[in-house]
């Protein structure tokens, strides 16, 4: 039985990362991690008519790599859990109808994956799952257009805007098996508001979010910073992981900075790939997670990471409205070998 | 431990219904099961300046009022599962981000009330969570601007559209308590995909998922319609039901039509209240389980249902793009008393 301590579950059947896969748009590929990455497409069309069927396939595409793999078949998978950044969540529906297996829809904006993997989790830890495939995607152009102006306007990006990540992430969970990397222990976070309003900020906007959860965690685990290899975050990006020192620093007296990496920061060269304050998007924590951090944890690099997914909870109707963004953060702790 | 039978769960701690609510608008009010819901609100702005911050005050309203009838306080509650039709869930969101609590974001379309519930279900079947709230929210004048056209425009409705249910239902679930009635077993749906083109009829393009999800859970437990007080589906219609019927007795030899209601033509007078194929929306399942069927589980008058939440997987962007409807049924099976 899996326990709770504060808003933290520890694990009991602690599910195994069987396998991992990514599957990447071309700027992504050209970046630090593109050697680690999986599938790489230089046509970020996919060859398809529209952004959102590309985005589908990117899906698709990392799922089938990943069930690859793992050395089990389609059939072998008891549930697929996904969901992205466009509307009404069509990246997931469309990418996974192929698969005909249980399908379950998330909705976490950019901190997906880490609910994707929670979720999962949880599925396993009842007993009643064998292998799930906890999943995400993201795509620049389908992103563009619906939050922000179509790419044929040319609209002008401020510094604090980033890049959303094209591609796509996914993980086989299973509750046996792997090759030692398993998740340990899992938080779901609660929505932070602290009145953000620019939609091209969403680093502030998430930034109390991170601080909140990785707080609650480490206070419901007794745990440190320095008891981990490193605290990743999602997206925060550079004006949001200034922020989320800050806010460590000053409201709670931790030094964040030496223990801490953002996949926003990560996955992008900022010096040569003109992505302004750096990555966003699902895909851009997923796959920094199956591009790079799995691979590490499954060669000793990293022994035990807490990977902590950032969403703004904002659609382009809200942020019309002038309404604040809503930021949350999910968290899960990986450990790599036995502890 | 929960177990697996096929792509059904049969749960161990088989949750209890620990309380439920409904917040509904005027029209759902003057329906046939107006007496039973609780608190409605004859103006369906709820004084908000947009649909959307309405649609947001229903969700409130109902996780508020059942609560509020469960004895417990919000501290209590481990977290909150829910989601929505509108763009990026801001229904969810912003609906949510005050109880702060976990939240954990889910996309089910129309289906949601019963992944919400197969979602906190599985939290609490891993033994680490005490209290879940399963909610969702629909709103008629936000899902009509989100999926058709603008109120003002004052588009002509075909016969086979559906009326948009504007309202929340909320379940709170337990790990003990309640009185008497449960979840035995839950059934994460496959998205069905026969190639429905016309976004205004929804009804057909659920009917098959719905079919799929009835079929594989009878299989799956080896029971038939009988050994249910009935079956209901969230919102077909009545084009979907007859659909479904035909399905169901052609494929499967099924007589499914003595057993069976939709959600979607007990919600509303179809005689008297102009919704010409029935009701629809997150909200139109989520009422009639929270105003009514629970109401008939606890008061013995019903003792075992199956009550299948279907979802149309679309948007405007895939309807647009022609791209066909992809349908889902997530199916969540609740008894009265001990079996």
């Amino acid at each position: 039985m899996a326990l709770r301590r504060g808003k933290t579950i520890i694990n009991e059947v602690k599910p195994k990362i069987i396998s991992f896969a990514s599957a990447v748009g071309k700027k992504e590929g050209e970046g630090p991690l593109g050697k680690e990455l999986d599938e790489i497409y230089e046509d970020t069309t996919m060859g398809e008519d529209s952004w959102e069927k590309a985005e589908s396939l990117y899906l698709k595409s990392a799922i089938n790599k990943a069930i690859s793999k793992s050395g089990l078949s389609k059939t072998d998978i008891d549930i697929i859990c996904s969901g992205d950044l466009l509307n009404q969540c069509i990246g997931s529906s469309f990418g996974i109808k192929d698969f005909e297996r249980p399908f379950c829809g998330v909705y976490g904006a950019c901190s997906t994956m880490a609910l994707s993997l929670c979720m999962t989790t949880l599925m396993i830890e009842t007993g009643a799952f064998g292998y799930c495939v906890a999943a995400t995607s993201s795509h620049f152009c389908s992103a563009e257009k619906q939050f922000r102006k179509p790419l044929e306007y040319g609209g002008q990006r401020p510094p604090t805007a980033q890049w959303t990540v094209t591609g796509s992430g996914a993980v086989v969970l299973g509750n046996q098996g792997g090759k030692g990397v398993y998740i340990d222990k899992i938080h779901l976070g609660t929505i932070q508001d602290l009145g953000i309003l620019d939609s091209n900020n969403m680093g502030a906007a998430m930034a109390p979010a991170a601080k909140k959860t990785i707080v609650d965690f480490l206070s419901d685990t007794g745990t440190k910073p320095a008891d981990y290899d490193a605290i990743f975050t999602g997206d925060l990006g550079s004006v949001g992981t200034e922020l989320l020192y800050e806010l460590m620093l000053k409201e709670e007296g931790i030094d964040l900075e030496r223990i801490h990496k953002d996949c926003g920061l990560m996955i992008f060269d900022r010096e040569t790939q003109d992505v302004h304050a750096g990555g966003s998007g699902c895909g851009c924590s997923a796959i920094t997670l199956c591009g790079y951090l799995l691979n590490q944890l499954r060669s000793g690099k990293l022994k035990k990471i807490l990977f902590c997914g950032t969403g703004a909870l904002l659609s382009p109707t809200s942020t019309q409205q002038k309404l604040p963004i809503p930021g949350i953060c999910h968290a899960v702790s990986i450990s790599g070998g036995n502890d």
